[in-house]
């Protein structure tokens, strides 16, 4: 294992830096209050993220043209929003409930981590989320990115190898200079297939207590680590 | 003149923020201290920017295919190493001293401005440079961008449109909520042509003391200021 060449770190950021399910809980949890709904917020989190990749996958296979990722959270907020018949929210609730996802709670660790491994390397989201959602999430839980690209910047969705080739290449990097990291075992296995290092970092408690996937690394993963103190350690930072 | 709706700052670099004369002089001396090479390397920088529009106009007029702004710097670095008849260096010398664009020293007054107006507004680069460059540059002199985005994530060079309505889009703002800082009138004008606002900040030292271009505004512009610091002051940071 040689990463002496790594010089970028792109990181997956829904789960992998960002507590999702608790904070779109909390916020569906406070629009309830405001609009006497009675809902299971956290079951009503885990619905929206559930619809996640089957949105992207319309645009993948060419079903609808390019979205980015807040149109396809709302596309599919309205879906929730029927099928519990939600009624009596303005517009202008559905958007700021829409926008929950600018506004996710790093893990504990993760702006810590963040801070030292900037120290060494160049940090970049490689994520899915669009490019205004990472930088408003960024400036609300004080991420302290270099660069925030992905999947709108190279309009193609992670696991498409675009994404992942083109976030390498706006980073002026060959993808094995680039090091994804990941609580994902599939988010790794694209990466690592185009010939970018990888790391997973676990992440046992994104789906709840109850998650059953991507408890532990799967495949032959650059480094393992517990959270991102840990790959800071591995990482000499 | 209302501003209270601006979310971005949307920031011009060469010149602007970084003082690239000092920085490509300094480094062109340096090379030609290790290789024997007695040129004015001043002279040197300004040679090199004057070639900037021009290679520039070559892509914006389809002459040439889309070409990152590294690229077009080492186009026309190896054309000026030729006229000065310049032998003698390896294909690192030549690319180390094409890689000084990403190693410019921010003018005195622009990392204490930013960091002033980041905590009120999202920072982005609205820059010619390429995605790499711009980071590296911000990596070397403490550049806190919450964005780095402009010709190169919007496939065009300023003053296309594109490069502007492209990045107020990734930002997820409308042109009207950007607001563009230059030391230049003439992408100020064509920011304001598409609706951002525009703030001039004076930098009449880029082109050395018998600069006679832009030191003055020559547009109604929403703020004029001396530095970034004034800059700061006038949007209430």
């Amino acid at each position: 294992m040689t990463l002496s060449g790594v010089g970028a770190l792109t990181f997956d950021v829904f789960g992998t830096v960002v507590d999702w399910r608790t904070g779109i809980a909390r916020e569906g949890a406070a629009l309830g209050r405001r609009k006497g709904i009675d809902l299971d917020w956290t079951a009503f989190a885990d619905a929206w993220r559930a619809l996640y990749q089957p949105a992207m996958e319309r645009v993948r296979g060419g079903e609808i043209a390019w979205c980015k990722l807040d149109e396809l959270h709302r596309m599919n907020l309205d879906i929730l929003l029927a099928r519990h018949g939600v009624a009596g929210l303005t517009e202008e609730d559905i958007d700021q409930f829409n926008r929950a996802w600018h506004r996710l709670d790093p893990w504990p660790d993760a702006v810590a981590g963040l801070t030292r491994l900037k120290r060494k390397f160049i940090l970049a989201t490689l994520s899915n989320g669009n490019v205004s959602l990472l930088v408003n999430m960024a400036k609300y839980g004080g991420l302290p990115w270099d660069a925030v690209l992905g999947a709108e910047t190279a309009g193609a969705y992670k696991p498409q190898p675009e994404a992942y080739l083109r976030t390498a290449e706006l980073l002026g990097l060959a993808p094995e200079r680039c090091m994804m990291v990941a609580a994902h075992n599939g988010d790794l296995a694209a990466a690592s297939a185009l010939g970018m290092k990888t790391a997973f970092v676990r992440r046992p408690r994104e789906y709840g207590p109850e998650q059953t996937s991507d408890l532990a690394a799967d495949g032959d993963w650059d480094i393992i680590a517990e959270d991102f103190l840990e790959l800071a350690d591995k990482l000499g930072c």
